[in-house]
């Protein structure tokens, strides 16, 4: 019995389901509620020979706040309480905006501090434009200004004084990237031009999420010009390619690659490669664009340079991004009722050590193995914390690193001491099945121990992920196969090469979109499953974010 | 006479004098003119035995651009002038906004890197807050609204409709940051909250100077609530202490930390602690600043705690910053007329190698020692950079990694790769004194030969600009001898306890401010050379940026 009470807490879904989401509240701290904490703190000391200290304090009896929603009762309120409760983010002053709290900023700086390496090792320079874009700059590439004029945030008052021109503060720096790239290429010496930003953007979008969808978000863009066409589709592929590792190594979230349809291409895109990934609710999230845009931005700002025939030509572009969106897929990827599941890559804390005593005379037998241990992850290159704060009790701690998705938990009590032991529990296997008792102290055993069970969680999360994700795909042959899998929730995949104007119907009518036509695609002769003619590609439809 | 060419480019002020500032071109690349390059390439050829390949292309034999106007002719001109050449900056379409190329943007990388691991190590977290705040919040602090309202940029329509309530562009976050940690902060469990965030900020400046003061700019801003203001004195006293150590060990800026007087401190501060450093004309640049707030905005903002005593108090705060003025600074610092000169400890390249042949069958040999030194130097830690470009002669690039203010240049012909040797050139030193000839490539020896040089170097920058700065510091016990100091470009020193009126007579008669009463005073008796009444202090008065 003790150690069930060690699962993942289980909220009621009647009580949880009723409160509005955690988020809209005006406070949202820890794991579960008071009285559950109690009994598993209770529990806990149980199982490692001590009981726990009363916390000094009681934060109010009654206090049920920073429980969260079940996944399976609502999962948009289960994710905007997963935010809260695992203190990713707040909601800012202004509608549609967002705070980035120092954990969610964590993961973020994970992700930047991959992808910065990945960017350099492929040529690539940072550097830095200006937010403010003359609104005439927008207005040059046609489909461009299309896109994107709906969202704009317009300055029009600096200094005081209203301006002549309006500013736009950059929803993407297309333009303003071509207008410099301009000045610096003259000659095909000067190419291929290879650089990236990472910056905030602003998109006046009128249904918001955290993470998802708001007004600002940060991202990286790249930009870059060649030579030739080849060689800017050659760029493309490459960093969607470097997006897709990133998601299967690092984030353990299985996107698929592929190619969006004309209709979803980017405003101002020949092609736009996407990664697309299915998030817990089986809708699709596009987490990674690359775009191909050919000869369109350098003909609307006359980019041109010099071949080695002393030819004029347009330089040929791409540009590619992925955002804080991110951390959202990853939130929606692998969380569960318990809250966040982090895979170890990209955790900002892969191993959080739990001291338990219940005397005082223990306390300093616990702190020195619980410092000595610490020390040895960290040498180890392990990023490790130990929460010995005395406010908390070992079972309210449990609850929120279990909340905040870290991968291991390490138990360190009296009788652990005695033993020269830790207890370990894995975030990503609730229960008995997920723990091991009496594991070694000794750096040479723990060390590798550790290690090993971060890759063992690092891939049993991708592998969860994939079954997940592969058991709701459907193969249709026909709309209604397709009507079918989107109305059951599930990503449709079948022959495509209707029309664009289908292609809306087919939005229309079911909600679903085209994510893309896959790279991956079967082999064989293949009919449209809406106009009955041949198709050269499967495509997959789904609902998305 | 070979190695005299081998100096670093001066120009004939005359001609340079007259041309317009080199960035307002529409376009500048490299170091120096081609006739000089020539020139310099046979002879950098000569002493390394072998003549350089001409150029495959030539650039136009009256192409003079590049060159850059010498520091002694027109100091700005010089500085825009070394911005172009050494492809640091280039201005935005928007007038006073600045585009930072990958080389600066590096720069920026390296103080960053630096600064992210002292603010972690000193207890804070990494978050972003977003950058448009209600303009109704930044009326509630009296001295913000006054100090900011001027220069603030608006936006006005957002989704191509009027907005209700204006937005503010941030020109700094302490109005955002306090509506947020009202929510966070209840208890003084919750204290001390220590957060940084790297973001843009802008501000509408009416005369603007690339890295200096442009519409918009990169920084870093810390804010942090303590229970007591001892706390938060501390606080604030820490982190001038921790951008002094950096100024000082990294930027080799001997920067004069101290306290602003009443009339220069941050508007909404009680306290602005400041970092001032002397440029190469002796004007001050307060390059980074830290506040004691008080309770200014916790009073303005409700953001309040309950202490251990059940008693309800508001927080005690802080904030500080450093921009990407510090890059500015630190080419105005360091720099001369053969361009950039930068500390090895933030260049982004501190060792290029420039490989020299003259036949092809040498190629081989001479890249393939190249390659083997560039490893040995790679493995060690050492940022390294080999430009083998044959579009550029071996006398173009010495010029133009002179202009970029690379610290070492490492030389390797065939000549030394029969002698198993390398010629090596300090950027610091010019001329002969700067060069060692037959250095040995055998690793054991290369890598702590260039690794102290690279010490030596970091220490002798420091060592010049502290006895520029101390042979231009005047002590002052008269109004009189204030006046004749500035007049003759120089910092005044004395004692002050005059009023803010006086403080602001100075500043119209002379244009000197009181940069800071340093932390640093001389000990005994002082009398205000204004009044003649008592001094507790000395200010140190100066011209600014």
């Amino acid at each position: 019995m003790a150690s069930l009470l060690r699962l993942p807490s289980l909220l009621k879904p009647s009580a949880a389901a009723a409160r509005p989401s955690a988020l809209l509240r005006r406070r949202c701290r820890a794991g579960t509620a008071a009285s559950v904490s109690a009994s598993r703190s209770q529990a806990a000391a149980a199982t490692t020979g001590a009981a726990a200290p009363a916390p000094p304090e009681t934060r109010g009896g009654g206090d049920r706040e920073g429980q969260v929603t079940p996944r399976s009762v609502d999962f948009n309120a289960w994710y905007t309480d997963v935010i809260a409760a695992a203190e990713l983010a707040d909601y800012g002053p202004v509608r549609g905006t967002m705070v980035i709290r120092p954990y969610g900023y964590a993961i973020w700086e994970a992700i930047q501090d991959y992808l910065n390496v990945k960017f350099k090792e492929t040529g690539h320079s940072n550097m830095y434009f200006p937010q403010f874009i003359p609104y005439s700059f927008i207005e040059k590439e046609a489909s461009h200004v299309e896109g994107f004029s709906p969202e704009l945030a317009l300055v029009t008052i600096g200094g005081g004084k209203e301006l002549e021109e309006k500013l736009v503060v950059r929803p993407t720096s297309e333009t303003i990237v071509n207008h410099m790239f301009t000045k610096w290429i003259q000659s095909y010496r000067d190419l291929p031009l290879m650089i990236n930003q990472w910056a905030n953007v602003t998109r006046w979008e009128m249904r918001t999420k955290p993470f998802i969808r708001t007004l600002e978000f940060l991202w990286q863009e790249g930009h870059t010009a060649h030579a030739t066409l080849e060689e800017a589709e050659k760029e493309a592929m490459q960093m969607i390619d470097v997006y897709t590792k990133f998601a299967y190594e690092q984030a353990a979230i299985p996107v698929i690659p592929g190619r969006k349809s004309r209709v979803e291409t980017f405003a101002g895109a020949n092609r736009t490669y996407t990664i697309e990934a299915m998030m817990g609710d089986r809708k699709a999230l596009q987490a990674g664009t690359s775009h191909n845009l050919g000869q369109n931005f350098s003909r609307a700002f006359g980019t041109q340079f010099m071949d080695e025939n002393s030819q004029i030509e347009h330089v040929w572009q791409t540009s590619w991004a992925i955002s804080t969106r991110f951390v959202g897929g990853i939130i929606m990827t692998h969380g569960d009722d318990a809250g966040l599941m982090l895979p170890p890559n990209i955790a900002p804390i892969q191993v959080v050590i739990v001291p338990i005593w219940k005397k005082g005379d223990e306390k300093s037998a616990v702190m020195e193995a619980v410092s000595s241990v610490q020390n040895t992850l960290k040498e180890a290159g392990i990023r490790v914390k130990v929460d010995d704060s005395e406010l908390r009790t070992p079972g309210w701690k449990f609850n929120f690193y279990e909340m905040k998705g870290v991968p291991i938990r390490l138990e360190i009590g009296p009788r652990d001491v005695t033993n020269k032991s830790v207890v370990i529990s894995r975030r990503d296997i609730p229960g008995k099945q997920g723990k091991e008792f009496g594991v070694s102290m000794d750096p040479s055993i723990l060390v590798d121990h550790i290690k090993g069970r971060l890759v063992e969680i690092q891939a049993s999360l991708l592998q969860k992920a994939i079954a997940f994700r592969d058991s709701n795909i459907v193969d249709v042959s026909s709309y209604g196969e397709l009507k079918e899998a989107i109305a059951e929730g599930k990503w449709a995949r079948g022959p495509w090469s209707a029309s664009d104007a289908d292609e809306l119907k087919v939005k229309e009518e079911t909600s679903a979109t085209i994510r893309c036509f896959p790279f991956e695609q079967p082999e064989g002769a293949k009919k449209c499953f809406m106009t009955g003619n041949p198709a050269e590609e499967v495509a997959i439809f789904a609902k998305s974010y």
